[in-house]
């Protein structure tokens, strides 16, 4: 017989009855029955009933050991009696009658518990995190996590994609998010930095001439942490292809996300492809938002027109000024009480809204403070083009033309969630395309990137040389689910002279770009294809599909959100001699107050 | 019509004839034939002829392009002529008339060719990588390397076992190789190391009671750099078992590994599991190493006995002063001449022995200088204990007992090269087990552990207890292919108390143990598996399936040996803003003989 375990403890059924087993687990509960002991031991697979006969010799030992102990029981499967079956465990139908024991491992008093409900502070969970992954969510959630990602590189080695692994020790990059550095031993004053994403070496990939890579891929930002965000590394299903239209990366992406999300949706349904493709300024426009959550179905519509000259002077003088109106649709709402809507006039307030105007449309006609002001065929004109009828109310937000969209997001989502209007159960995915290539800095009146300087401007070199750069849009587009944007991905921009033309443009000479961007445009001097890509964040997707909103617990060993390993003792101090070797020391400043080394 | 492809450069067959096809790569090669321009289109895929036809106005402009520049050809695919039909190539059959074209990319003059076979030094190589990768040894290593990813993940989760990521920004650890660190921003003064294995982290999860782990994970350590290590990062397949005796691990490994060498061997034959185990002992003794190259048939005999109080003088008195005499066969190499074996004398000269004495078992009875010494009954004593026949001869190698058996092993392998015996077009693999636990450290007499501290003694606590440190073994095992040691491995300790009573062996208090391992200590406390596991590098494999002396030759971008990123420039120097936000600065020392700052 095997020295640990002849089936895991979720292997036993009925039909093994009579059978001489040995199983090795964890003590997850005991309890005391007529005598009798109950052990529910537990491994990784599950769990099996194990009974101690009254005068067993094992009594007093067993009694003695602590919950969470590991040991190793022999004995013979049992079928239970029928009024003692656990339907609920695959193993319910049988128990172990224990005859031989070995301790394995005595736990010590834990200061977490397994078995049970009971919450603990999130600091105490991490100090003890090979505790606390024993306990049924968080085991269930690192499952999902590896099934996930297991999922992810079947579907995309189908599809035709390689996996490569890019260096992790690599070249700080000279834009985005602050990189981690790595001090150099052996070349004095040097430093390693940790890729924030293996974008440069993806491209290069293709420069090399592979066609499709992906990866699984550790990032690293030294950034601050947010409750989506993790404070160190994060992994994102990096990939990247040649000879593609955005169309193509859509269409290789998508069978993949539906794919995943089916699988690991436990019944909730999923976008079909061809997913959504909303225009980012319709976005703006209908969602408030360039992450809509389509699970809301209420759309924004702009009724700037219809306030323009009207006789609500309010809205008559922001359209004037060139301001705008937008309207959101609250259906079934104009029978609501008046606390209703002055429950929502409050909360814009908070918001920093002037306020929330309204109008019901009450079976007997256009009632409120707008609609008595408003011109009835303009009411009605409003009423049509938000597709209302009687019985549904409509609410509007007027100000800056910058400012207000947003703002009418924010109340698209609250009528939605105080409505109830938020669908349950549903992964709904679209792409936001057509981003606009360049915006204009308010502050400097300049024209800037508005998103990623390295995306293929649509209409190429041409569209540069001939177009109002605020006009013109990129080969660049984000995939977002249930309002989370999963990633953003671009046709890339592989050609020097447009890449040199469009930083022109943003008011960087060809020099800048040569000094900032040499690398990779130098590798496009040399036969560079078409290509483009995109990167989904993991960690995001488990979190959804785990419906989590805490992305530490679907990370195996997170660091907390001050960036601390609690249970390793990271970062720490290092012995001087370490930091010597690596040519550099500390220079920690005093601190604040404490007095400084007199000036002689 | 796609704007880039119809067909990858592989795709077009004879059937295809007739049809009109784009296609997208680089140009390979060009060929001015007769008039025509034939090119060879490539991609990621493979090859594909096309023509351009005499007078046509894109002739000038084809010509013009360099090699290595990126086009789409537009054309009709037309069978080849039958006398110029390319047998080699998946689409010999048919050639390209090209109609359009557009350039995608035109290359400048390249640094090093693609086409062809010509050598480049590795520094440009590495530095234009990009360029390199796409030549197409490179490009079938990279392939390789990633088939053989794959693979092995597929394989290991079919076994049951779950991918998981461990943190790479973590804690240094206290014993083993040199970490990288990476200095805290939020934390002044302390530092994370990147793991030069995941080794806590895995048992951390058996502990928290996952049960069959692996992973491809990423290694970390700043050592210097050889043919088969990278100075950086490197791979290796992580993974861990819970409730498992050596034998299960051996189990569990084996059809991965024969697998993946029989998948991507190209015929080459491979170990079949189980593969064989050698004890430490044994293979000391018979292949005088601990990393045995079974394609050599040769075995080492120990022949001390035999010289004892012999008539060969010189090798009686090492007997007798505690020596030892090990004898390697040489067969087939009694009729060589004289030569063959003063030049081995020479060879041994060379690496520090102060010879080699050999005996010649001719067909007309034993010849050499030890035969004429040696009496006859020992001289046949020695042929019937190596299984020598005549026309064999055997050499001997002799000295003290802690040197010789090395070199034995030295004089094993270079005695197959020489006679041609190492079995080509094979995979040979074994475990090494039963290493000792302990060894006497011959500088201070003391006992110490021999490698892995952290391994299971033999035993348990009652050998370490009881036994002669020096007799006691661990479950401590290598897999080796060919001579190469892919990994060690072990059934690790998960006992505090048999963790304490094991250094303590070793000369450490039990104070010692909590203050350099207490984090690990401190998790066996709270309910330990049983668990072990190993590591094999996938480097190495690679390396051996690809038969690339030169672990950079396996690796997408990999560092030089001096640890730089050639094409990406890194380490750098970088802005001392960026030092001082994370606390530290630059300490180097003035170059050696420079004058330093006097004292006053």
């Amino acid at each position: 017989m095997h020295a640990y375990r002849t089936h895991t403890c979720a292997a036993l059924r009925a039909t093994d009855a009579g059978a001489t087993v040995r199983l090795s687990g964890w003590v997850h509960r005991k309890r005391d029955h007529g005598g009798l002991l109950f052990l529910d031991l537990r491994d990784h697979y599950g769990l099996t009933q194990c009974v101690v006969a009254q005068g067993s010799p094992l009594l007093a030992e067993l009694e003695a050991i602590r919950a969470e102990s590991v040991v190793t029981l022999t004995g013979e499967v049992v079928r239970r009696e029928p009024g003692t079956v656990n339907d609920k465990l695959p193993t319910g139908e049988i128990e172990l009658r224990v005859r031989e024991m070995a301790v394995q491992s005595a736990a010590e008093v834990l200061p977490i518990q397994v078995a049970g409900d009971q919450e603990f502070p999130e600091e105490l969970r991490l100090k003890y995190r090979f505790i606390d992954l024993r306990r049924e969510k968080q085991h269930r959630n690192m499952m999902l996590r590896a099934g996930v990602i297991a999922s992810i590189r079947r579907r995309m080695i189908e599809q035709g994609f390689t996996e490569f692994q890019t260096p992790i020790l690599t070249a700080s990059s000279p834009e985005g998010a602050r990189d981690f550095l790595v001090p150099s031993r052996n070349h004095p004053g040097t430093f390693y930095a940790l890729p924030q994403a293996p974008q440069q070496f993806k491209q290069l990939a293709m420069v090399a001439g592979f066609d499709r890579y992906f990866q699984i891929a550790p990032c690293f930002r030294d950034e601050a942490s947010r409750a989506d965000r993790s404070p160190g590394e994060f992994y994102q299903l990096d990939f990247e292809m040649s000879f593609v239209t955005q169309e193509d990366v859509f269409a290789a992406l998508e069978p993949v996300m539906q794919g995943i999300f089916e699988e690991f949706g436990q019944g909730r349904t999923v976008t079909q492809a061809p997913f959504p493709r909303i225009a980012y300024d319709t976005a703006m426009l209908e969602y408030g938002s360039d992450k809509p959550d389509l699970r809301n179905p209420l759309k924004i519509t702009d009724v700037t027109a219809h306030f323009a000259d009207s006789g609500f002077g309010l809205f008559a003088k922001i359209a004037a000024s060139g301001g705008i109106v937008r309207a959101i649709p609250a259906p079934g709402a104009a029978g609501n009480p008046r606390g209703f809507f002055d429950k929502l006039n409050d909360w814009a307030r908070t918001e920093g809204a002037g306020g929330l105007g309204y109008i019901q449309f009450a079976a007997d006609g256009p009632k409120g403070p707008i609609a008595k002001n408003l011109e009835t065929d303009r009411v009605e004109a409003i009423r049509a083009a938000c597709g209302l009828k009687p019985g549904d109310a409509v609410f509007f937000v007027a100000g800056k033309a910058d400012e207000t969209p947003k703002f009418a997001g924010k109340v698209r989502t609250k009528l939605g969630e105080e409505l109830g209007l938020i669908a349950q159960g549903e992964f709904r995915f679209c792409w936001i395309v057509d981003f606009p290539m360049y915006e204009l800095n308010e502050e400097t009146k300049q024209v800037d990137f508005s998103h990623n300087p390295f995306s293929m401007p649509q209409g190429g070199l041409e569209a540069l040389n001939t177009m109002d750069p605020l006009e013109i849009k990129a080969f660049q587009y984000d995939i977002v689910c249930n309002g989370i944007e999963l990633s953003s991905g671009a046709i890339r921009n592989h050609r020097p002279d447009i890449m040199i033309r469009a930083f022109e443009i943003a008011g960087y000479t060809a020099a800048d770009v040569e000094a900032r961007f040499g690398g990779m445009l130098n590798a496009f001097r040399y036969g560079a294809p078409p290509h483009g890509g995109s990167a989904p964040g993991i960690d995001r997707m488990v979190m959804l599909l785990a419906d989590e909103p805490n992305i530490r617990e679907v990370i195996l060993f997170p660091l907390n959100q001050q960036g601390q390993d609690l249970m390793m003792g990271a970062p720490a101090a290092v012995d001087p001699a370490r930091l010597k070797e690596l040519s550099i020391k500390l220079d920690i400043a005093p601190p604040k107050g404490a007095a400084g080394p007199k000036t002689p």
